[in-house]
Order: structure tokens, then sequence, then C-alpha cells
């Protein structure tokens, strides 16, 4: 297996983009991760797309096909890769193994969803078309219901309180409103959310015990990395980052069939895969991008892939240590909750964060100090198909 | 690069089935590859579902995630990968790549479509969503429209005679007559769907110059492959079989931007690329399973990968030189034509199809003697994104 390095990241503003088509935003941050990786000229071998809904918001297929052709790369190779949420991550995993087997040496990698093509109940709608459709969508069971359930039982059995989840929606939305990148922009104060009077108004129950500000915005965006051998990366202008580990692994479709539900198995094993192949420990990693779809989220994976132990991911939260500076800064990027969450492009979106951690281009405000080592958790379903990366800088 | 072998594969009974599920038609066909993989309790490591429509017929994402605890094979890893009409082959060859990385060992890839879900117009216009949604889609081009201008400048160029189309549609519907897994199992004749007076009304004109029979039906159905690295395969059951060879390529989205609309370019790099892999050449095929949605099509591919010179291919299937026994056997599943088109299952079936030739397994009236080599050609969009296999008998 030859090791794969990223040698090219980019992404477009993430939020309402009404102006723009599918498209258009994954053709924008296609050019950007090309024009990072200065492969000019040069065309790249194949393309993976990872979207999770034109057929549904779009009424599009082989949206792949069309894309390489938009961007003047044929006869490149063109698929899309399709994981609910977790597909920019997958499509990265296949874009890697691609790469690492040999058959390509440049894979340009894209994710993008357009989910404010539909409004109101109509988004719910389409995110909650993961969901079984025997079991749980007849039901009406919503992700946000499920994060609610999980919430709850989440604080009963490890102590978890509403302080520890409000930690994670300030830190994140204060991060998010220093990315341009970022959807949401606006900064929130404890007061107005959490301590007044008027908090019942300006930040409502969604998913009971989660309020409005726990959930990630529904997203328009696309973000796009360049891979090649990491031999062939050093030929190219900026610090490479290695993709040192990957893991990937399932669960259960519905949260009922499993033994603890509380339990996130695959995030787990997807963390343990990661870091077996890296030949690193949670201990090692200087930055992360976890999946904080809903804010228990990035409380429960920081626990489960191994930084924290259980029951003190909330503490840790609560007490600074995943902010710029603490023991583990977590989403300095903002996370889904302020960059946002246009499902298709997180993953990839994710990655990109890190490789702009990685080469130490952020400004001081968001910038973890000479980071080395990155990680990331990308969550399909409620959990049931998960994928990680451990991603390295390699020094020039 | 780690050669890799087909261990396994399986399929259902194309056709209408309304009383099954999409869900139901995946397991049913990846329950078969792996039995006949010999795997018994040994799990597979990754899953890859081919799928173009879930989104659109049936209103799911994460099926990838849904079947994999469907079929108990969790943790395993699970994907959707989607290349329109080629979602299959695309679907393998991301397998291949992941076994030939190191990275996996045993990788099941199931194809799956229900497109009669829909009915009428609603089927058209699924397929539909693979042109161009600016340049095509807005003016009512369907697929059958583009076949049917295709055909007319085929046959203007190169000689093309609804006599020689008529070759491909008997030879098909025979052998798909024979398939136990094909959609159309009654054969025709000649004199009812072309000499008699009654031919206009048994075989009417759908997209002029191609009539009712020169097009492939509407599909449910689904087919399953297990890989594996060649090393690995020798200890199971079966005689593997080598994917020797893998290309694809990609053109323009619309045909009229083709400086030569009947050039099918990413047929003949995909081929090439393939044939160049495997170190073979197109007269070292034994049996071949090309892309015959239109009949034209099979004629078209025949030329352009090889097999006979450009407006030879018509005449060399009027002449018999692609029936059984015939210098190359040309679909003997029936093809697209009569074994039937569910989109995302097509480019698995073929390959399947190829396995039981090469494992000398089809009853005399479909097997091709002593067959070492075959060959697929899956078609996406009009030609836009195409890939190709070159499969070897391994002998034991």
């Amino acid at each position: 297996m030859r090791d794969v390095a990223i040698i090219g990241a980019g992404m477009i503003p993430f939020g309402r983009r009404d102006e723009d088509s599918l498209m258009d935003m994954l053709a924008y941050a296609s050019l950007k991760a090309l024009d990072d990786a200065g492969l000019g000229d040069k065309s790249v071998d194949a393309v993976y797309v990872a979207n999770m809904g034109a057929g549904i918001l779009q009424h599009q297929t082989s949206i792949a096909s069309s894309l390489v052709d938009r961007l003047s790369l044929l006869p490149a190779a063109a698929d899309v890769v399709e994981n609910g949420p977790a597909s920019g991550a997958s499509a990265i995993k296949n874009g890697l193994l691609a790469v690492a087997s040999g058959y390509y040496d440049y894979v340009l990698v894209v994710g993008g969803e357009k989910m404010r093509e539909v409004t109101g109940w109509r988004a719910t709608d389409f995110v909650a078309t993961m969901t079984h459709p025997q079991a749980e969508y007849p039901y009406g069971i919503t992700l946000p219901g499920m994060a609610g359930m999980f919430t709850r039982l989440y604080m009963e059995k490890y102590g978890v309180t509403r302080e520890h989840l409000l930690a994670v929606t300030l830190k994140n939305q204060a991060m998010g409103a220093l990315n341009p990148y970022a959807h949401v922009e606006m900064t929130l104060d404890r007061e107005g959310i959490f301590d007044s009077p008027h908090a019942v108004v300006n930040n409502p129950v969604a998913a009971d015990p989660l309020h409005l500000y726990d959930l990630c915005p529904v997203s328009d965006g696309a973000a796009a990395v360049v891979l090649c051998p990491l031999e062939l990366a050093k030929k190219h202008a900026k610090a490479p980052v290695l993709i040192a580990g990957f893991g990937q692994a399932t669960d259960t479709h519905t949260l009922q069939e499993r033994g603890d539900p509380t339990d996130l198995k695959a995030v787990t094993l997807a963390a343990q895969q990661a870091f077996e192949m890296a030949k690193m420990k949670p201990a090692d990693i200087d930055v992360a991008e976890l999946h904080d779809a809903f804010t228990i989220l990035e409380i429960a994976e920081s626990e489960h892939v191994g930084f924290f132990k259980k029951g003190e991911g909330g503490k840790a939260a609560a007490a600074g240590k995943t902010r710029l500076g603490g023991q583990l800064p977590i989403n300095m990027s903002g996370g889904l909750k302020a960059r946002g969450h246009p499902v298709g492009a997180t993953g990839v979106a994710q990655v990109v964060d890190i490789v702009y951690q990685l080469r130490h281009e952020l400004p001081e405000n968001r910038q973890v100090k000479n980071a080395k080592t990155g990680f990331t958790i990308n969550f399909g379903g409620f959990g049931n198909n998960v994928v990680s990366f451990v991603l390295k800088r390699v020094e020039p």
C-alpha cells in the first residue's frame, strides 16, 4: 500500500447559496483545491464526488460524469460515493485506496450538497431518508428526534448537563464567527440563549433536551481535496499532509437494536482502526474535527475515540479543555454546528480544515500552534456508518 | 497492486418483482454470492452497493449502511457507488482497487435497482435524470430519443441497417429465453416483428429508427460478486476468476458537444485501458457482455472496443459471428435487451454472467466452449462514463 498525501484543499463559504447550482458549488470547490495543489494544466486521473441527495433534492443523477466535463478533466474516471452524512469521508477513503493501490496517481475528491433547495419540513424529511425505511421512517422519527432521545440517555448515564452542551455551542459558534467559510457568522452569549428569561424564546426546545442552538443548520456548500502518492507530493509547492490512518465501521441501522444505545460502537471502532494504521494513540493528536451535528455528539465522540474517559467529555468541554489553547482543541472551524452541514460536503470539509491547521495557514485566533497531527470523525446515519482519519503534517 | 479475483457470484431473476423491496433484492443477490464464495460464517471487510435511483425511486439514502446490517455483516465498511447505468461496474472498480491496495481482503459488491417502483413516463423521466440538467433535461430529451438520433447517424455514416439491428434483437431475445435470470422470457421471430404486416403493431416505432424491440425493458433486479486477493482465492472451492484488466473513461456530458457524435471515445478508451492492464488484445477474448440498452449500442461497442472494424459490427451480427459458436459470442445472457436493465445491477450482472461462462457452468445452449477470457462494457449516460473489465479464468 503506497502512502497517500493531500496536496490541495479548497472550499467555498457554506450557507445559503441560492444563486449557485449544486454543480456550480462542486466546480468552485474543485477548482480551488486543484489550484491549491498547483497542478496547473495537469489533469487528474480520477474524480470522486461525495453527495447524498442530488436525486431527491435536484432530481439529478450521474453528477460525477457531469462535473468531470464541467471541469474539463475528461477523460478522467468519475464516480459518486454516498454514505449519508459520512459521504465526504467515504469518498476520500475510496480516493485514498485507489491511489494506495497504485492504479491512479492524482485524484480529486469533492463533496457537496445543496440542501436549501427545499425548505421547512422537506429538509428534515430529506435527512430522514437515511433512517430505516420500515422500522423508523414510517413512524415519523427524525434525526433531531433521535438525537434528543440519545441526549437524554447520555445525560442520565454519564451525568452530562445542559451546561456541558452549552459549552460546545458557545465554543463552536465563537470559532465559526472567525471562519470565513462558516455558515453561521454570529456569536452567541450565554446570557441570551441560556440565562436570561428571553432564552426560552431565543433558544427554544427543538428536540428535548436539545434546544435550537444544539443543532447544526441546514446548509449549502462544497469542499475538495487533491490526493496523490506521498512520493509525488513532495514535488508540489505546499507542505503535503499524509493520510496516516483511516478507519470505517458500521453499526445496527436502528438505535433501538443496540444493546446500549449510548454506546457508539462504530465511532470507537473506526477511530481504533485509524489510530492503529497510523501507529498513533489519541494522546498524539493535536487538533480534531468531530461530527457535532448535535452538541451531544461532540461530547460523546470525544469520549468514544479516546480523547476523554466516558463521562468526562462534557466536563472537559465546560472546563475549556477543547478550546483553542486547551488540552485538545476540537472543531476550530466551528464544526458542523457553525460551519454548517451540507451533508455530502461535511466529511471533506473536516479534512480541509485539518489540512489548513497542519499547514499552519490559519490566523492566530483559529490556528492550533505548531499542530502536527489531526483527526476527524464523520458520522453517518445515527452512528451506523462512521469514517475516521488520522492526518499528519509532513515536514518539508 | 495485488491481483484480485472473483470468488463468488450470484443474481436473482430480473423482471417485475413487486413483492420485493430494493433491500430484499440486494440481500438475496448478496447471500447468493456469499454462499457461492463458500465464505460460510466468515464475514467480509467491506461492502460496495451499486445503485442509481434509491433517492428518487424509493425515497431512501444510506442503503449500504442498511444492507450491511440486514446481512449481519457488521461492522464491515459500506458505501454506495453511483455512476448512472454504469454504477455496477464502478462499484466493482472501487472494490477491486480497495482489495488491490491491500487494505481489505474480502469485499462484497452488489448492484440493484427497483425501477418498476414507478410506472409509465416516470420510469423514462427517472432515466433522464442522467442527462445534462441545463442543456438536455429541460428540453425533454430522453435516453431512447438520444439513441434514435445516434442510430440514424450511425446508419448514415457506417451503413448499419434495420436488418443488422434485427439480428441483435433476435439473438439476444433467443439467449434471454434460455437464461433463467432474464426478464424477457419470450423468443421473437423475424416474421412477427419485422416481415409481416402485423410488425407495425407488434413492434412499433419507439424512437425512429429504433422500434420497440430495439430497446431494453425497465426491470427490477440485483446481482453480486465477492472479491479477494488472487492469493487467497485459491483456497476457496470454485475456480477463481481474475480481474485481469480494468478501464474507465469519460466523455462530454452532451452528445452535441462531441466532434463526431458517432464516435464513442470513452468506450474505446476504457477498453484500451482494460486490455493494456490485462496485456491482451480484442482477439484474445472468448466471450463478451456489451451494454445493449439499445441494439445499436451492441453493434457500435463491438466496433469501438476493437472486436470488429468500424462499419463491420452490424454485418458481423447479421452474419452470425456474435452468436454462440461464432467468432465472438456477445451477450450470451440475453444482454440488457432480454436479461433486463435494472440500472444499478447491470454492470455487476454482466460480470456475474462472464464468471459463469469462465467457470464453464452454463448449460450447453449458452456456454461458450472452453471460454478462458471474458470482457464487459458498462455504458454510463450516453457514453459519457464507461467502465470495462477483462476477466480471465484461473485454472485450478
